[in-house]
């Protein structure tokens, strides 16, 4: 049997503002593309259109320097306020180094600026991650399957920088729905040897699939679908993904 | 218009023997599938298969442990002469802790034991990546350009491990025929702002997209063919994909 995966980019997602409900913005959409939903369908969408209808945008002037705020600032750089609201949003910075500020997130996520954004959010504007992402995955499946009566699952993403490899990838920062890593152990291979370590994060390779789709087009394409994956589904979320500092091997 | 890629997985790769001309095996099972090839189709080939092609499959006895492997198997529990195959395969060692040894690999891979595997090769048997993936990926794409007069380009993938997250994603160790990294700085946002550190590794994305495919058969599909993916036609491999320590803000 052939196995065949597509990943479709839903076009025509309008600016997102505060308060507007993504599942039926995404469900109206696939609509006026005559894009049928079905069951076991995974809606990938892209961290900076939740936050815009989290209301998670804020002018840059809320962000009051505070003394730590401003030393980095000069080290780095950057605005002030910026890195205010960078700080605001980590537990604990990881390495400033350059212009570049790693931190851990609230949410676990060792990341540069927190995932603090000045793009795609307008002029004196900054875009903080979703409080709880895997509550926002889970509110955007929730109407998505309210509206259409069947079962899917949603990922929200992010482009992580990461160590070792050059070049930024798109990993899964919350998602509902599907359970975000396989965990293969105990299965046996080809030669009827049982595989001892083997877990995928298909959470993050779905996420860096749906990049390629979100990617290409001039303006972006904010959310895709991916097809024909088979998975498990769960009510777990992607924390589950965050590894803690004392089972990490490479820390 | 529509963005659409597919993942479409070649069936009916028969046990790869040292010696095989992959690009050759590739091209005619999907000529058994109809499948005809295109123009473009990136080809995602899986490490172990390469490495069967190339001799790289070795007894376990060829391994006699130096003490250096014997101390290293009595700490981990491994067998010492993967011990050996390890080390030899290594710069250096990164860190061992429980049974897990991570390595620096000759080709600049932090990862797992070098990547040296003792699965899908059979009793007794030990695989190792191939010396120059970019060299072997090279190989496979000038097989499938010949053989069927289309440009195409070719990624060896493997399964690896990472810092900070759970679970191991399907990584490029190798290509041929397609840029690795897309550098979008100097691009602008949707407000007119310029992109200051947008790099996207797009050979790994493809490689994680490719296991979606990889994994989900009974048996495991080695290749898969993406198809509709622009990218930017290079002799850059996957080297570039290694991020040198002095300018990894990770580390």
């Amino acid at each position: 049997m052939t196995r065949r995966i597509e990943i479709i980019g839903i076009s025509g997602i309008p600016m997102i503002k505060s308060g507007d409900n993504l599942g039926k913005i995404i469900v109206e959409a696939a609509e006026k593309m005559n894009l049928k939903i079905n069951d076991l369908d995974i809606f990938l969408v892209t961290q900076i259109i939740v936050s815009k209808s989290e209301g998670r945008v804020y002018p840059l002037s809320d962000f009051a320097p505070s003394k730590d705020a401003l030393r980095i600032a000069a080290m780095t750089g950057k605005d002030p306020r910026h890195v205010e609201a960078i700080l605001r949003e980590a537990l604990r910075i990881v390495r400033i180094r350059g212009e570049v500020i790693i931190t851990e997130t609230r949410h676990g996520f060792i990341c540069a600026n927190s995932g603090v954004d000045l793009s795609n959010v307008g002029e004196g504007m900054v875009a903080l991650l979703p409080i709880d992402p895997d509550k926002s995955a889970k509110n955007i499946r929730k109407s998505i399957e309210e509206l259409t009566g069947k079962h899917v699952a949603v990922i929200i993403t992010d482009s992580h920088g990461r160590p070792f490899r050059r070049g930024a990838i798109n990993i899964a920062i919350g998602c509902s729905g599907i359970e975000p890593i396989w965990d293969r152990r105990g299965e046996k291979d080809l030669h009827g040897r049982v595989l001892r370590s083997k877990q995928v994060c298909i959470a993050d390779e779905l996420a860096s699939a749906a990049e390629l789709v979100m990617g290409q087009a001039d303006e972006g394409v904010p959310v895709v679908i991916i097809r024909g994956y088979n998975y498990k589904i769960s009510e777990d979320g992607a924390r589950r993904i965050v590894r803690p500092a004392e089972e990490d091997l490479f820390r």
